[in-house]
């Protein structure tokens, strides 16, 4: 159905007119120095967004009854500004339901998002614990909870910033999990595994992702932590001989798996299993920021085997990729 | 009933016999040179505790059915060894109920409990927000609750560390936020005197004092912050109609009133009630410690216009006692 | 007098002359790419500021005898340039006496200043201690000193950076401090309200508010701190019989009133009064930066139930106002 | 040959005689206040140390010939000091050669060090890049070198404080590395394992375990980092033809492993090998000391399902031994 | 030869064409929104560096056949747009041999080298030490090291970022050094003094300057602290009898010259010619930064007796001029 | 006149009786176990200090009319417990006036102070600048303020700290200072002299060494950089004439000389002499320490070519002599 993408814009001629879906981010009513009213929306899909003018409120053509969040039938044409590409609404209305589909509208995960919740559904079933297994099997089982976990991103803006991008962090954390506690007699597996499966679960309430990725007004307040503990208690409450001890240690997970109190979290990992939380979710995240980087190097046509620029979720320092650089001396 | 004290103990001759009723806070066996077994034990009053010792425990009057937490009446006498006073049991056995009354058992207020709860009584009843007031009806409502929320000590060691200290330090906060709200119009009233009441209502279950004042393992592992959150939610949740937003700042509150990350706070105080919320709460703690500092240097027969010694409760710094300091520039 | 104001030229026609009173706020010359010179002005008055040209250095009608500080009449018109605003200069003078007042050309308190002077007034008649009130009342006496405190801004930029800001933010902190030594027996009330009064006194010195609001050299090399101290030590050194004790102790409040070290108070807080003196101070900037972001935010056209952006004055954290956001919960 | 340790004396009868072989630690003369010399010593074995005197320096059963480091056969009897043992030597001479194993002198791994170093063998074995393997190969091919590797301790107190050490540390840290790089593509395998292998190799230079474990001065000076990249600079460079950019890499592991530069390390770890090593290792040592620290409850008769004591290598933090806690769920 | 240079080329009309030598910074090919390609060049000299464009690349008045790090010739002329001048390329080739100075083409030292070289050699004849006064000759008297170490610039941007930086850097601290030598007997001066020639040695591997300044990628993840220390032990490799302390004493001043972990030195000075080091490097960037921030202040025209603006290199504290500032007072 | 020492004691036999005259620093009645009364008496000279215990209260030969700070004349004998030399004290009276020197009464320079003096003024006198001469002049030659100048220590515990310890730092400090104002054109040479000899002057307010060393508690309140300041300040204040300008850069380098805000400094040095005094003043404190730790370490029989312990005044860092180390390279 959608067929023209926002990244295919950019090569447009100026004043080709063409029609296309897009999901409206933003949408502000503005005034020429004429005195004009006039919008500034914001268009997204999953490759981008672009800016658009609607200079003519009162065109019959123009529809009235759209909001940020709506997906938008357009037809226009691109004009270019110091290298910043526009585009000119010249026809526009709200997308009827099934011509477009929502999950083309934001960028989201290229994984399959259906195999990745089999995964995750093979880990639990995996459990030997009753208890956790119930636990999770309960949490995950509520339809509108599962449907959240498979379209959440793990976060606005760092590391895994797009839709499915939760459960792709926690797949990818779950190998490496296992791995961990094939390693180390002293971690209870399955505690460990239940620790990374709901570690980020309050992400689904703290952030939005209807119109792109940002916080709830109660996400700033109260933080992905203390929901995702919210959730798992009540989860819990209804769970009759829930073990206490338990609970607590799952709880214990959730609270302390950014590993510092100045990272938001109220207490340190003090049991084995959150300590190897904390290890496997800090290093996951900065072997994905590495490997982002320099996917983001080569797109920006770096040479492979240059330093990259310095990067913010690594601390300002710049890396090497090593493979690319050793390269050339293995030829 | 209680007519001996610890604080007594100290004055007594050797070998002098006397009776009276302690709390065992610590029992533990250990063994003499010669092998032979003997019971070490930490007796204590709201006077002090004592260490006690139990040298012939097949002897038929000495009771074997105690354990750390019972209360017990002890026949003994004094013995000193390097300044240092120990208590030689002869007899004991365990208090018969109504013997001995638990509150003189431990360090407590001074203050009369039923007055401050009358005085805690009285404020909720002041609350003109209906739902604020529904909250702390029902959740003061539950008689063990309200039960703990009268005994519990503020703290394990460092400010009112004593029975009815919760309290105690509540009673005072609230006549500071009064007078902080009546200045600033930018503050609900309502909402802060409900964030001064349960702002520490965690440390009910974050502390035990049983048998002298400590921390709970599940308190360890989650913190009075997590605790108190779980139970305020849990009191909302039974409540029907409770809006969403003011359940959101409530638990706010909570949340961010150690005013950093660093201090085990997950969120920062967001909104005004939480900034004075976190404000009168140190502050108060602080005028404390002062207070308390100059009480004991008082105590402990420094001269009233000195310094006192370094207070770890204030970066290590001395203080002066402005009054006392002054006094002579005054006469 | 001055009936035009600079934020009533954003909305004047391009080419409209009109004639008003500024304060010229920076004067410098400059050479076009033909080589020409001209001036480049800062223009202000309490509304805001804007930048003026000069083109034509030798018209009659330009006077050469203005210096930044002046005030001047202008006849000018608007030009505007990618949403810049800027005067373009015709004819120009400097003002008459009398014919502008200095108090409507920078940003100033919305406050009565004569009764807010009233007010410190009675504050000082009130104090008991008649050494204090000697101090207050030879300090405060002092007509040059006197005119400085009235005018004073608090600060160059974060909190009532304004003319008559630091005797506006000494009345809200005087109301505050009032309560809190009501609150604690501890603190002696009129050393107290003599710390609040004296803190920020040396602001006087360190700052200037002639040509818009700026450090002096002076006031960077030596600080308000120590500025306040030689003004207060140079006072009392002209009271006969001012006792040294209660010297130490008002100049150590001011030295330590910034509470850490780090914030560029030599001394941390020894004594109660300097304690309450650090937090009384410390919380009002900050409930003041609250309520300020909250206009800022409403003027910006921000919904009232939004987060605001992060916040500089207190640790880039966004803030909520309450109130706003419970208010569709109330209906 | 050995058959009384250190840990048997402490149940031995006063006055009991004894003969025994330990290595003597130190060793000083120091006077009665009678002015008579007399020898203070510390003797030790794998099972702790023990302080022993000689009062007849005289006699003629005791050798004047043996210094700390020395091995010494001992003939003697415990006394007892307020709960300290002392050892009294009645006959002390210098253990023959083939008398006695240094490996039974001081604390060592329990694992099968031939065993391990098998292993380690193995790994190089496996490796597929030729340089790399060259370097390992040369380097742990030189006896002294390999002698030492095997030997030494992983560090002066903190984990793996026993001969055999830093092998066993490696061993684990291996195991982790390969499930790792299996985990990631990004990661070289071969770089990883060289780093795990070389990080540490500079121990053997900054400690000395000839009498207890302590630091060269060298050591001291310059470090474990430095001395490590000096030791595989030398063998690199009598390496022909060793790719300079290889070079590079596994000098900036060995630089970077300690992952912070408050930590010594003066490079961040800018390549995924680099920043898989140092979270291997860090993790690594982590659970070491979580094991130790359960192990060590254990040892002092701590109920299995307390908390700890706080741990100083985990920041002053309590833990739980999950398993043990849940133990009681279970049942 | 040169006689045009960047620095002349601001002044310059539009249009004017002018021939010069200069120094490719930097080469990139672009394409126009016509789908063009062009280039984007970056040429310098020791005066600063341009923007230039060259359009039309087929012109066979272009060569093809140069590349960054070339000298070439340039007709051509300067335009402006937005006060950027650029320059437009019409004829371009390589420079002959001999045709001009590289000296010329970046910023480099006002000093004389030679006499600068004259003046290290001579503090190395003075040593009275054989053992560093040979080490110091053999490595200076490397000619292909001597070459760099009298080209390379002490760091990339911070102090002495020019040509013969490094060297000005040295001789300016061998001045301090020997004064603090002669102050303080506990001094080794022949110890200190070659830690002053030592210490940044590493820098003419951590930096390249043939095209403006910059890191090398070995140096960014290696260090000019273990570059340093690499040549300096090779060097000493060579150097039959060199005593091994006096080894450990010269690397442990280049390890540690920095003073602090945080700012790269994996130790601690620990020797007091170590601290002397550290310190008087400190201090001399320090004066150094004053002094260059002092030159800027005036060259952009700011009066003399006013305080700069924040300086990056001290924390962002503004400076003055305390000569300039009393002139006034001096009159 | 004295000629038994506190240092002396340590080697009499017990017993043995002996006269001499001390200084009171300490003066406590305590309480024996049989509730007698007794005097535990501080007693030191310029070599140390001895406990000392007066037992019968009620003998003639002991008077009761002494305090701390007087000087007495003791008839004793020594007693040894556990290492620990004590004094008991058979008769006392206090010293009559010219029995006893107060100079050999605290640990005192080595250093011949009226030598040192002399020093001082002659640099005083070789100052060009007429008002910082006038200044200094006036300053040292108040009498009162010059005999504190010579007589105060430099320090409670760290450096210096002894009678004449602030003039014998000051000395060392002019020393180097002239050396580095001599490399620096920048500096100005009398401003810098003027700083090193104002700059710790406060501390003869700040701290009192009647009876050992200690704070004032004007000194804890105000700090010696505010006593310092305020003593320049109304020194500069009887001086006519003296230029703003050069009392504001007086002022702030008594201000900035500690150089950090954390440590105690409330501003950071702006002007090149400030920066200079904070780094020879910092420089000078830390080779002080190294110096006398290694010859403490060799008064306490340390071998010379160990590292020393910990260092607490060097961040806990270890240190090494270099000569004492190299010696046996050298032979």
């Amino acid at each position: 159905m959608k067929d023209i993408y926002v990244s295919d814009l950019v090569g447009f001629d100026e004043g080709r007119l063409f029609d296309g879906f897009f999901l409206v981010l933003n949408k502000q009513q503005r005034t020429t120095k004429q005195n004009k009213p006039y919008w500034n929306l914001a268009l997204g899909d999953k490759t981008g967004q672009i800016e658009a003018r609607v200079w003519d409120l009162g065109d019959p053509r123009i529809a009235k009854d759209f909001e940020a969040g709506d997906m938008v039938k357009v037809r226009g044409g691109v004009s270019r500004y110091e290298d910043r590409v526009q585009l000119k609404v010249e026809q526009m209305r709200k997308a009827q339901p099934g011509e477009a589909d929502r999950l083309d509208m934001l960028p989201a995960t290229t994984r399959d998002v259906d195999e990745l919740w089999r995964q995750l559904q093979a880990t639990v079933a995996s459990l030997a614990n009753p208890d956790l297994k119930r636990l999770l099997e309960t949490l995950l089982g509520d339809p509108a909870l599962a449907q959240a976990y498979r379209e959440a991103p793990a976060a606005r803006q760092l590391h895994h910033a797009w839709l499915g991008g939760l459960l792709e962090h926690v797949i990818s954390l779950l190998g490496l999990a296992e791995r961990v506690a094939a390693h180390y007699p002293l971690l209870d597996r399955d505690l460990l595994v239940t620790g990374v499966i709901l570690h980020d679960v309050g992400k689904i309430r703290e952030l939005k992702w209807e119109t792109g990725f940002d916080y709830t007004i109660e996400g700033v307040l109260l933080g992905h932590i203390q929901m995702g503990v919210d959730l798992v208690e009540k989860t819990i409450a209804g769970l009759p001989g829930f073990p206490d001890r338990l609970r607590t240690l799952v709880l214990h997970m959730i609270l302390s798996h950014h590993g510092k109190l100045e990272f938001g979290s109220p207490k340190l990992p003090m049991i084995p299993e959150a300590l190897a939380l904390n290890f496997v979710d800090d290093f996951d995240a900065k072997m994905q920021a590495m490997a982002s980087e320099f996917e983001r190097s080569a797109r920006e046509g770096r040479a492979p085997d240059a330093l990259t620029g310095k990067v913010w979720a690594l601390d300002q320092r710049q890396l090497l990729n090593t493979k690319a650089w050793l390269g050339k001396d293995r030829k």
